[in-house]
């Protein structure tokens, strides 16, 4: 029996319901939905497996249920619910991660360290957090607009935590020597690859960035006009039959292939091959344990200076956001995503894919877009502070809930990092 | 309600009793009452907080847990209990310290990762290899003597890892910005600071090192002649009364007091009193949480570079630790050890004291005795490769069981660590 | 008498002189009038001065001397004069900066430990590499446009380490506790600080990159189509009076105005003001030794976090580089840059300054433009793998040769990186 | 024709001359030919090679010049010779070692930016303080024995670093590719290598210590009784034959030879022989070049560590400096050392050799001598404050002057540290 869990299927798909009669309770029901697969991630784990922070880059998976919960109690609950008891007065500055403007925070590396308060304490502020919430949307329903983004906002967040819950206790797991299972998956569907194809555009202004009525992180905004050169972008991820011969070909130990910190990090991190992949490059770790390389899914925990250098070796060239965005817009957001129960990459299907499998670095810093405003108040340090040194990614991966991602969706990572699900597409100029 | 272990006391005092007629029995009863201890000093504590590692040179509780009972299934049981089976394969490199002639280790700085096995796993493991040692003894009793040596070293492993299992634990819960108590402590006696007395010695030849029949380290024989000048050293360790008033005289801020590798550890770990004294000196932290600082209790927690620094301070130095034996030869092990329960350096009494507190620094590196021979087999890697850069403390603390210690006991650690319960007793030259 | 090179004017500003018949051969005449200005910077230091290292980042200034020899030599000389005889075999490899596909390198950071070849050895290379670059143009000129091309890569190669000798010598001297001078440096001109006024651009399609027919760095092509926003430049950079308004303001202390990187510098490195300011905000120190603060001049050796972090304090932004180069384009390459002999930023004077004094951090990350193709050859190590995690600067500083700089010019650097002549221009979006 | 300085061997033999007819004159005229020689040390040098430092633990021979200067001007001109006046105010902080008592000091690690004062400026500040010494003596001699001892203290003093400068100039060499040598050094004797010989010792009271009326370091006293145990030495320190063949028998890569801490050192630097030997054992770097090695010489440049793994692996230990001392004691100083000019270990001679070749690593950490007092003033800081840490090496090398040594001379290094002329001699214990 598999220990996926039952209800997150209806905790990602569903939208505000009709029966949700009081302005604002679609919401409230979404959003514990949301946050219940959140602890049912963490079914079948030990309270152990959830204190452990395996690098200062992933938190325990108890730090993430208490975070994500924080962020309800500072930013919803204390402002805006009268009479509203904090659950306990030092979790203010355990579980902020970095809001400067809500507080101290305690070190981001010693995560670790945080034994206390334990599991079922932190399962108990979940609920003290929730039955607030619930109190805070009743009798009447909530009507402030401002309250119900930052309660969507929260929605969101904890979604964003879901991800990094997956990726971060994979990590963990892979340097144990025992090589634990996170939990017995589905088998794969079976597919072999198919040929990649190019989808062209003639190039000219166009637009980037969230354009519509509904949820959107701040630095998704302004739609605003760019102008494309003429390109194409393959109609999918490369994939581990593909990434193999690059390794096979000596990609890592060839410099010219590399960007000047690409090469530092290969050297500096004796990178052979992507992260969890075993020597002999037949196998990989997952969260399912160690299992086979499938060469139709899509290659996966790829830093940027591997998805570019790739693309080098290929004659060809990661896509721009913009290029991107222009492809993705106004497509459907199917694919191998959260909800799909595979927790890994699988074989790619037919057709253009442009969502789930693997986020895929672009060839774009993560900056603003011009006219950018943070969102205001200590929420405003979101995203806006993180522009500088990282790079945009786009597409989301088989761990991203479907309901949390849009086409105009910037993900951004350093280049060093691959412990997320992380992938490229190729691109190419046209003449 | 106090939560002192009510067995403690029998396990560490008794010896073989009289009831035991078969051969070794007696050590076998007395072993499993050891061992009780160590699980017993998790009473109260959370899963999770046994897993965490607050540094390099600390362990997770659950790690010594299960160490400790590695050693006696490498050493004891696969050897020579016939038919015994291995709990599990893969424990023999995640619960080897540092034994290469047993086998492959895993990262010492990195056993905060090991989530797996859980805390009942390693309980199951305890027990299964508690099980086979009393088969081994059953139903005749074991004759050879070199497997008795092997047992009752097992014996003192076990102990000195459960000094380790309390200090490791302070340093854990020191750095949690809610600062958790292992349990509740006793009061302690109310005793004012009696003014410090000096113990003459006229020189000429001594002896140093153990002399007898029971159990004692590789590292205390052989026994040998030694010549010791004339000197004095004080009946009892300093206190913290005489330490404030180097704090207070700016012992920390002079660097003329200080060794050069000392004054480095200073400047780059910013030291400015003890470790865990409060900023303003009134308080520090210890197993029974924040509490006031007794002026009459010896100073705890302190570096053999602080340790040097005060004598200095004081126009004395550190004994020897060949002083420091003729002292303690023939006196009882008596004094604020674990089995008093306090748990913490408690007000100094009247008359020599000898044992307890604090482990006392000398001014002796710990080397080889001339004739020094280790141990044969894989347990001869227990004391002789840590012969480089380390100093030798004497005289057990307030977390080192009675029955663990003697007068020839050398305890060893390198100058700039201090999170081990750690003082200083003054001497003097005689003219 | 000032040291100020005589020659100096005459090797920047010339370009080829109608009097050269033979083809290219007025390019040598401008290339060693170029070279010759390396030595005569060197003009009254040490030979020891030109051996040390004051950080990886930095290089000796004998390095460079040779070093851009070694370009000659490796580029031109070996591939293209036939007989050419090596100066010495083993300068290849000490001489190599970064061009994997020319050989080893020797280790960047270690720089400063190459005392051989004595300063006069590689004053006698530069000659040999000199004297073979004319044999190569005698007795019929050159007409191979490639290697026409790849000479004049390396005069515009000469200029760049021009310009790093001089900030690589003002490092090392600032860290010497006797901080000495490079020169007696002129006085300054006497202005006050003047309002700051808005320069207005419309938005709408523009294009970026440099178009014509003269030399440019691979990475400033191709030539594109880019939409600007509405926005406004200011007409001058941050001035010192500005900049210690904000350092007064507190500008250092508060994290809200900080990158999260950014911050994450200001608390490491303890930074509380530009560097080579001195702790009352009143002189800093130059190439002529400590010298008083002109509020008149460009705040300068700010890192993208500083002005970053200034423009959002006063309620702006960064420029991109392409509303830079907007503004630029067109522009007489005039301003306080290393012709004018001050060698450091001056009171800026009236009117629209675009060129000289610091270079200009812009809101844009060093990224290939559309189409980017590298120079062909080890040459096309130059630029396009540094194509992550730095940020654009524009402009050119006091530092820069005339003759080097162009409105297209894109200069890179990391975000922490402050130990040029770095500063800011303000801009603002237009509604 | 040899570079070896000629007046070497006066300068460093000669003891007080009859001619001398006014107290201290024989002193002065003996301290100004061994200064002579520091000089002498650095002729057919660039001045580039005096101010590179090639790691921490290494100075830059112009620093060496400036600071055995500074040692004479701080502790013997300032305070004792009316109307002297200082050379340069700044040289105090830039040449000051360790001694707090005598002011701030420059940071060690960046010894190697001291560019200024050149080294011009540094032979005069050295004739400044030589002129001034003269003046010191005359017209009538020095009667003040505390004086006198400064002096002579002085005097040692620059012997040390004589012996420094060398291996400081052999490590910075060593790391160079082009592989420069100091001087073309004289063939060394041919001789095989002679078996080794067992040196008995009964045990029982012996002294250890210095006793007379000459100079010695305050470390050495006072003399005191100590008890050795029966023990026999060898004759000769281990040699090249010998050593290779604890290489050619894994000695690297069986950690079971290894101290804890010295394995640590083998996994983290990557040892596989000793210091400055070729990847294939043949050769090794000197201070003439790259040349074979001898097996008859004397191993050299091996850590305490590799000393100590060496005996294990040959199935004895190392000498106690009670035990080394008392073998040598009433030995004439006579060997290998700087006065040969050989300026490396030779083939051993036949009989007991005690000094010269290599100092020997000795089990004995560096710790104070019963009763030790030290020096009074800041000269005090000289050895006591080093005493942690450090362990005892005795015999003197083929650097150390003659007349610097003694058999009761304590030399200490960091266990680690190799870059000394260091080897060992092998002990036993006898039943």
């Amino acid at each position: 029996m598999l220990a996926i869990p039952l209800t997150q299927e209806n905790a990602l798909t569903q939208g505000p319901t009709a029966a949700s009669c009081l302005p604002g309770v679609g919401q409230i029901d979404r959003l514990l939905a949301v946050r219940a697969l959140s602890v049912e991630l963490c079914a079948g784990l030990e309270p152990e497996d959830l204190v452990a922070q395996s690098m200062p880059d992933a938190s325990p998976l108890k730090w993430h249920l208490a975070h994500t919960t924080w962020f309800f109690e500072t930013f919803v609950l204390r402002p805006h619910l009268p009479g509203y008891e904090v659950f306990h007065p030092g979790f203010a500055e355990l579980f902020n991660s970095y809001y400067v403007g809500a507080g101290p925070r305690y070190l981001r590396a010693a995560r670790g360290l945080l034994t206390r308060p334990p599991l079922r304490t932190v399962l108990r502020y979940r609920e003290h957090v929730e039955e607030a919430l619930r109190r805070l949307f009743e009798p009447s329903g909530v009507r402030d607009p401002a309250l119900l983004d930052l309660v969507e906002l929260g929605l969101h967040h904890e979604q964003q935590h879901q991800e990094l819950m997956l990726t971060d206790l994979l990590h963990l797991f892979s340097l144990h020597p025992l090589q634990p299972a996170w939990r017995q998956l589905p088998a794969l569907p079976r597919r072999g690859l198919r040929p990649l194809a190019w989808v062209e555009h003639p190039g000219g202004p166009d637009t980037l960035g969230y354009q519509g009525e509904g949820f959107h992180f701040d630095h998704e905004a302004p739609r605003h006009t760019v102008w494309l050169q003429a390109h194409a972008l393959a109609d999918r991820a490369v994939c581990n039959a593909e990434f193999s011969e690059f390794v096979r070909d000596g990609g890592y130990r060839n410099p010219l292939l590399w960007l000047s910190d690409g090469w530092a990090a290969v050297q500096r991190e004796q990178w052979r091959a992507p992260m969890y992949w075993s020597e002999d490059g037949q196998s990989q770790f997952t969260l399912g344990g160690e299992c086979d390389i499938d060469p139709a899914a899509p290659a996966c925990h790829l830093s940027y200076f591997e998805a570019d250098a790739f693309a080098r070796w290929a004659g060809c060239r990661l896509p721009t956001e913009a290029e991107w965005e222009a492809r993705a817009r106004g497509q459907a957001i199917e694919g191998n995503l959260l909800d799909s129960g595979l927790f890994r990459p699988a074989p790619v299907a037919d057709g253009l894919q442009c969502f789930g499998d693997v986020w895929e670095w672009c060839a774009s810093a993560f900056l603003a877009y011009p006219g950018f405003k943070p969102a205001s108040g200590a929420v405003g340090e979101y995203n806006g502070k993180f522009m500088s040194g990282q790079m945009v990614l786009r597409g989301g991966s088989c761990a991203t809930p479907r309901a949390h991602l849009r086409p105009s969706y910037r993900n951004f990572f350093y280049p060093h990092q691959r412990w997320q699900f992380m992938g490229l597409r190729l691109a190419k100029d046209l003449e």
